[in-house]
């Protein structure tokens, strides 16, 4: 779709003014892309800096004794609470355990943390928990600790919450965003935009002639089968808020690298890509919470797919790229016409309140 | 203020009708009282129960290889955003680092998740950054990941900030909510009520002649300076949401004690007991966030006192009670003239959004 990335190119420009010349939050600010970078880069780095943090990796990992733990946390504000194939409390515990999982980590342990509008539904409430409860017993999980705050009616929006787990890192394990190198191997786990667009649909009341549901899932197993069949991932990524182009953009910048990805290999249901034709939206963009992307060692690249294609998780996996030297930072995509576009971050927000 | 404590028990009394049976959550769900307690019971710990849950202590604590690590979660939703002696920033770092401080965790790692409210002021996130920054690194802890979700304007209230600690714990502290013995005696750190009341006055525009500072600060100092006094601490705990009320009332229920307290002994600033005699509230319910009550061995309080009062956060450190046996759960306090009431926890929430 050229002419959309045309248009993201137009107001990635028109957006490109440092945030210090902005006086408000706008949607964009959470959107995963250009504006949440900024914000993060202008804002919050320049005052909480530390090794850590600055890794700006999906979890931080660190050792306490002889381990070595990975921490990660997300909000939670996703509009409807209840969407197909999932809803705000199965997402928030497949959000967190999967950037554990990006790290290599084992998830181990979560915090709940609940934000309520006054006025909420008690019964709603019940089947959210119900529904983390059941998804942390699925992952393997524990909810050990939690806190619950209510705002007056008209101050939130029903129920927002956060998650933070911290997991456990096998000692010789070394991915990070950083890790990229030319040569490598570009590694989808499947079809992507399923998450974003059942969002949308349901949110917008949408009908489309076969139901899309939610990839919402852990994908612990799928990493431990991956990692199983060998130690060459450089790095992984859940491609969430931005989809699979804010992914691949964070790892091309991170590493010094450029990517280039190949449209005709990247699959999209064909319902949703329908849907996304007819919202003029690009798949590329739209959120997934039960895919990743993996950059691994070419000669390594094989096994990693066919341990995948082993696991439910992974079904369609396969190479959608190389990782390349020239134009460090950039993302680039054969389209299905032959032609080759820039896959850039996104740089308003298309699809507001995806998780 | 017995009337208060009367009305306390009469809407106690009249709120007891069992969570199932409330259709809608109210601000007094969030309040720290009974019913947070009831919506904790009767919602979350059915479907989330497992043994470092079902502590119910302010952190959980686990083992991961050969260390013992505490971690706690809180959501900040504090009006307003900046008040006399800090801002939901600093708070955001405090309350979580205190909720460690309180398992005998030194603080290590926060992670700190951010949902705003799109139109809010870029310049207050920096102001708030920047002071989460600097109580930080005044506590010696690193924020190590994060996270920042946009909602529409009117579907939040500004900024809403979580924060998510892990701390290291001494191998052989066993403190927890439910090792309080008869003999034991209570000891607090301070005097009472002045984070409450500084954000009351501030919200409602209220002047005193005096101004009320919020006690907000951390208290990891405080509780190192304690551990290396003596061994005989049974339970700490921070008197946030619900005040020094809830703090005893749980750790009786817990430890399946009774406490007693007197009046005469718990220090409370002359300005603040002027504030709450004049806006009706009782100040074993308001919030604090730099003070903390022990329950310790008879034989160790003289000592526990002494190392207190050496340290800047515990200058008024006083035995204000002692842990009895009979009637298990349930805390009373010989008044200022003499007679004896029963001091129970909050019924709704007299104080909405104080951190």
């Amino acid at each position: 779709m050229p002419e959309l990335a045309e248009l993201a190119e137009q107001l990635a420009f028109s957006c490109a003014s440092p945030i210090g010349m902005r006086e408000r939050i706008v949607l964009g600010h959470g959107s995963g892309g250009r504006l949440s970078a900024e914000l993060l880069r202008d804002v919050f780095l320049p005052v909480f800096s530390n090794p850590l943090l600055d890794r700006m990796d999906d979890q931080a990992i660190f050792s306490v004794g002889e381990s070595r733990l990975a921490m990660t946390t997300d909000s939670f504000v996703v509009k409807p609470l209840f969407f197909p194939g999932g809803d705000i409390g199965s997402l928030a515990v497949h959000g967190t355990v999967n950037d554990l999982a990006m790290g290599g980590a084992r998830p181990l342990f979560l915090s709940a943390a609940f934000i309520l509008e006054e006025g909420f539904p008690v019964d709603q409430l019940r089947r959210i928990a119900a529904s983390m409860a059941g998804a942390a017993r699925t992952a393997g999980v524990a909810i050990v600790t939690g806190d619950t705050k209510v705002v007056e009616k008209g101050k939130g929006d029903g129920l927002f919450i956060n998650t933070t787990g911290v997991g456990l890192v096998p000692d010789h394990l070394r991915m990070s965003a950083n890790q990229a190198r030319p040569g490598d191997r570009v590694i989808l786990s499947g079809p992507i935009g399923d998450h974003g667009i059942a969002i949308l649909a349901k949110r917008e009341g949408l009908e489309f002639e076969t139901k899309i549901l939610s990839d919402s899932a852990p994908l612990d197993g799928l990493v431990a089968a991956m990692l199983a069949a060998s130690n060459d991932i450089r790095c992984l990524r859940d491609p969430t808020r931005g989809g699979l182009s804010s992914a691949l953009n964070e790892i091309a910048a991170q590493s010094g690298v450029s990517i280039q990805i190949e449209e005709t290999k990247i699959p999209v249901r064909e319902e949703v890509r329908g849907a996304c034709e007819m919202l003029g939206l690009d798949p590329l963009y739209v959120a997934n919470e039960g895919k990743l992307v993996a950059i691994v060692a070419p000669e390594a690249a094989g096994a990693i797919v066919a341990a995948m294609r082993a696991h439910e998780r992974g079904l369609q996996a396969k190479v959608i790229g190389t990782v390349g030297e020239a134009r460090a930072g950039q993302v680039t995509m054969k389209t299905a016409f032959g032609s080759t576009r820039i896959v850039d971050l996104l740089a308003g927000d298309q699809l507001p309140r995806i998780c």
